[in-house]
């Protein structure tokens, strides 16, 4: 399935930080750029997440704001 | 002032393709990652962007979606 | 790929309204519920959105309010 | 009130999972569709959401993303 | 309908800039404040808005950043 | 750093109430309205938010939904 978002960007989950409703996901491309996410914890297991493996970080562009 | 938003990625400002009420920006980071951005037209004059110029994107880590 | 967005409902695309920088899309689900998205001219040729395609509306949990 | 979000669907609350900022909405529709929500505690509390009662789910359109 | 989001801020309509698909709406609040919204055109049709009547500004708490 | 969102209010830190993950922060503008934000713990921290200290709350026009 291809998705509409415009913004998505390959790497590795480098950690997950649990709460009682809502995880905590940092995800590090291939340059070193660290993506934080927060997503449900029941996404994240449907999901499937694991710290060491592959996660792409999606990105709508209306929700990215531009600082200058 | 320090923003609360846990994405902060400078880089150049690529592209700018304006609408009626938003405008689209492209955002090249130092590693080629490119993000892309909407915001309204006015938020580009008051922010006096221009493409070659340096600019942030800033995304708050709510809105970052995560698959895998 | 999967996605952790807790909301994903399949359909069919109904309209799609062209802007300058957006675009929106209806997209008519198996029980007729119609749900509209606002997603980028550029995204809508990425993805080969045509009327009649069928589509999955992505919706993250935390974009969704609650009325009662 | 009439609210600008274009997607509005009514349903009852099927399940309340608490944390200590958030809640985990599941709102089913009467076609059996759930839509999963997050929102505050205090909202939750403010609007006097139960299981079993009527709720609407609430969506802006720039919210909502594409699959295809 | 009372709505979970726990920002509402009641205001008159002062300027709606109309665009292809989305308008930007802006709400001037007793106090001189004004908050600015883009919506769909479709949007602003539905709920009738025009300048100088009330309107209130619906804001989800988990889209508002802080900086400090 | 000038910042696209359009709706940016100064005021001072009423109240923090943390979780696990996110925590939720009352900002008092002026006038005495107060502004709800959900922002992450790290947050929290890292712009050094603490009650009666001034703050800013930042709002894109695209997260902003209009009831009338």
């Amino acid at each position: 399935m291809k998705i509409s978002a415009r913004n998505q960007f390959e790497g590795i989950v480098k950690e997950i930080n649990e709460g009682a409703v809502n995880a905590e996901v940092l995800i590090e491309l291939a340059d070193g750029l660290v993506i934080a996410s927060i997503i449900t914890m029941s996404a994240v297991k449907n999901i499937g997440l694991e710290v060491g493996k592959p996660a792409t970080a999606i990105i709508k562009a209306s929700n990215v704001m531009v600082g200058a």
